[in-house]
């Protein structure tokens, strides 16, 4: 298998343990209590997701930083960011930064550089696709120049994703059906499609949409789907195996909070990070007996 | 006046100099030499781009830093916008973030927290509508109590902006236009709308598409239009006039790099500032001619 294409490199990771993938959004109100005194909030952010991190390493296939979390702290939140990159992907984790980014192409291909491209990029990144093809165009090229991925947002997890990801077209189909038809497209690129027929442009899907998970896969048969929404949100494991294919590949099942918090009953816990990884393991399990 | 509204701020320092604003997009490959040699990238931004501040401020209500470029310089080019957009805001300018964020609820409470609220936050952000209105709603939120402002991105002035935003809908309009709907509504919310009609919340219509002018004025008939394209993108100045009403209100024509690096063909000038004031202040005499 060609372990410098992304998908290939996401499968054999899902393979290996479970297509999971652990959010890292942490807020200072809900760390544990020995890690919320002293230090500064970005000190407690990087020693808490470490941890994490390691709790998690061995049980699911990826982390996924939320970009917003960190850039709420300033620069030094960032750099936290940055760092904690690097580290999750030295532990063998697939790291998908949850940064949202799409601008013009000049702005886009900033952006690409400063958060994709080289050793110090994320795996993959999230990407917003209101501006069209061409904004997304300098990730893409970034994601086959380097070995990386994207999940575009096509069908978003929250509550009003329906005002405008589900309005029908004129043409036929919804704007999310339209979203995905591109994201297909600039997923037949030169070298993204792996050896597994999977590309390394991939889809936000939500979760707690399932009624929507068989038209999405339509859209975009090669698309691996980043599917949030389990657990805080909502969304259930078992809905989401039509995304699966035969041999369980296919989709990267996301939890954030759940996992993350799953000390919360007992944050004066000295064992919080057994909690973590107790419930990343259960969480993988589930998913694994789920796409069977 | 009440100058604690955002839109109410806007407009006065539009009638005070001009509605022209004068994006920050810093490229170390473009920066004049006097500051090209020496120190760090990060550094030779903040010289750039606070001397183009101290240039442009006589001249133009507004400027906008683009994150895209800073972020690419990691945590040091992030502590550089967030003082750069401090800076500009002492020196009488309205400081549009240009970051284009958007999330889930919880996080675009963290990006609204991060980058627009309160003293260290910049007066407006731009974000994008594709996850829907509850995604917009924590940001909105902020406007309303901060006095701040938002730009939502509607009809983009890129090129493949058509690829998703002009497709007709099945219910009549385009994707642009019922965003513009979601504009609107967002924009009638208590506390937004200023005592010269105007709301807070504002909306990206690209000078590049001045056939959309008019059906997008009708869609968001209170909302203050940020027209970047102007200048290196191929707007025209005069093309724009049927955004702003008779009293020459309603829209903010941006640009960028025709202004920013107006000194390209000489970039060893030591007077590469004095270069970039006077095509500000061309810009704003043009302008002020147009819109009369």
């Amino acid at each position: 298998m060609d372990l410098t294409n992304f998908a290939d490199r996401l499968l054999a990771a899902c393979d290996a343990k479970a297509p999971v993938c652990v959010g890292l959004d942490p807020v200072v109100e809900r760390l544990p209590d020995a890690l919320s005194g002293g230090g500064s909030p970005a000190d407690a952010f990087e020693s808490f997701c470490r941890q994490v991190v390691d709790a998690v390493a061995p049980h699911v296939a990826a982390v996924k930083p939320q970009w917003a979390c960190f850039e709420r702290l300033g620069p030094k939140g960032v750099a936290v960011c940055h760092r904690l990159v690097e580290y999750a992907k030295q532990q063998g984790l697939i790291v998908v930064s949850d940064a949202k980014r799409g601008d013009i192409g000049i702005s886009s291909d900033h952006y690409a550089k400063a958060l994709l491209a080289g050793d110090a990029g994320a795996d993959a990144l999230t990407v917003s696709p209101y501006l069209g093809s061409d904004a997304l165009e300098p990730f893409v090229k970034v994601a086959a120049d380097d070995g990386k991925g994207l999940f575009v947002l096509v069908r978003t997890s929250n509550p009003g994703s329906d005002d405008l990801q589900n309005l029908p077209l004129a043409g036929g189909g919804t704007v999310a059906q339209a979203v995905g038809a591109m994201v297909h497209t600039l997923g037949q690129g030169s070298g993204l499609v792996g050896e597994l027929g999977y590309s390394s442009i991939g889809a936000v899907v939500g979760a707690t949409k399932p009624d929507d998970l068989a038209t999405m896969r339509q859209a975009m048969p090669r698309a691996i789907f980043l599917l949030p929404g389990v657990g805080a949100q909502g969304g259930d494991v078992a809905s989401l195996s039509p995304c699966f294919d035969a041999k369980g590949r296919g989709g990267l099942i996301t939890a954030s909070r759940s996992v993350l918090y799953a000390f919360a009953d007992d944050a004066d816990s000295q064992q919080w990070a057994t909690v973590v990884a107790d419930a990343a393991s259960q969480l993988a399990d589930q998913v694994r007996a789920a796409i069977k």
